[in-house]
């Protein structure tokens, strides 16, 4: 399933770079604290900045939640921002959502209509009839969680089943059967880059998100190395160390050169293709 | 692992009944849309008639984030009214969060901190260091997902792995060496109150949350057979039952009666003890 909106920016931009919106009020330039919304203004400054090399925006939920009202209203004016300024450019809703399906359908009404992303990141471990109510909307899309990047990764995804395949796999390979699954796209951990190689097998037509180069530690050249190929459906994610690359009033140029950097070694690896 | 506030509550009012606030303004009584805030106004009245027989208030984030900054508004008036008029009640954020470390840190800081929830629910697939920070606050609690009533449940959770435990066993093993699991209570699905009992004995002093009697179809007798002990942790949750017991202008004595009802059968079990 090749998503259009994807596919064109990766080949305009030459880029399969996501940067995250983890908007930390402790971590943005002081010079911005004196505007009325200092995270929207923070978060448009980067957009700004940055969407000449980025192919899609994931601001991450908890960010806004942490500051009620406020956070909402300010991520409200982000996916309002970006859909009316840079309609072309995919969002994803980072909010790592899963409930019975009654409860899922509220979440996904939430962000995938009322807010207007088009994806969320979704929890598999409710099984089916939690997901499925993401996938009932035309145009939209649900990452599922599959391997993530974390330590803990370990605890569960990576445990080992009675059918000698492991959680993750599971989770991927019954997905597939799901209604509207091709909707369905992954997010798939940079930790053990080989593991991207084993899923691309898996699901050699869906998107894989990768977070985490730059702070979470990923090799860029490995995860293309397994991960990339002939239709470019892969997009990584790179948050803190585009978005903090200064704290200073220069922040937003700053945050374009490490956005450019890692778009310019993006290019080099499709070129390679 | 007991906790005085819900133990204390459980004697007093010979019930283990959490309310679950699920509220759907397409449901509510039509007399209450003329108030400025419908969903706290139907909240108040409902809580103010089952609390003689509620020993927790349980609502389900996802009604409140469909509504955006309004819903926020209500959950805000919602946390902020139980915990000054019944503090003696818990309270239960269900949000069913859980991501990498620092996010989810966002989401413990949003719920126990800011909305001062008592408790909130989490997701255990992203493993230890996604469920963590949760475990972090003083009093406060987690109700780590381990088996769900939906079908879903078989997807995954009810899956065999190769040690031949059930995932949904690893789970609340594995969760038992976090740091502070003191903290963490499970939810545990009345689909087969077998189950129940097999979980008691791998956590015999653990609270367990089993939502769904009423309309998710659990059957209460089986799931205290299974479930209740000697010092009682055990949480019965019920929503749409009482909740829209009926969507006449007399809604709030129906849900009451049917609270009644539920502490009633609640009281003759905790009699048999």
């Amino acid at each position: 399933m090749l998503n259009n909106k994807i596919q064109s920016q990766i080949i305009k931009k030459k880029s399969f770079l996501c940067v995250g919106l983890d908007i930390d009020i402790n971590k943005i330039p002081k010079s911005l604290l004196t505007f009325d919304d200092p995270i929207f203004e923070f978060a448009k400054q980067i957009i700004d900045s940055t969407n000449e090399y980025a192919i899609a925006y994931k601001p991450n939920i908890a960010f806004f939640e942490a500051h009620g009202l406020q956070g909402y209203k300010s991520l409200e004016k982000i996916s309002k921002y970006l859909n009316s300024s840079f309609p072309e450019i995919f969002t994803i809703a980072d909010a790592k959502r899963g409930d019975i399906g009654n409860t899922s359908q509220m979440y996904a009404n939430a962000f995938l209509k009322d807010l207007d992303f088009d994806s969320i990141t979704v929890s598999p471990y409710m099984g089916s009839d939690s997901v499925e109510p993401f996938l009932s909307f035309k145009n939209k899309y649900v990452f599922l969680l599959a391997l993530t990047s974390n330590k803990g990764s370990e605890d569960f995804q990576e445990l080992t089943m009675n059918n000698s395949t492991k959680l993750f796999e599971t989770v991927i390979k019954k997905s597939r059967k799901w209604k509207n699954s091709d909707r369905i796209m992954y997010v798939v951990g940079a930790k053990n880059t080989e593991e991207i190689g084993k899923i691309r097998t898996i699901v050699p037509d869906s998107y894989l998100l990768v977070p985490g180069i730059g702070a979470q530690g990923g090799n860029l050249e490995e995860i293309c190395k397994y991960g990339l190929d002939k239709d470019f459906k892969l997009i990584v994610n790179s948050s803190r160390s585009i978005i903090y690359a200064s704290d200073t009033p220069d922040f937003a140029r700053m945050a374009r050169n490490e956005a450019k950097k890692i778009q310019m070694e993006m290019e080099k690896y499709l070129n390679k293709i």
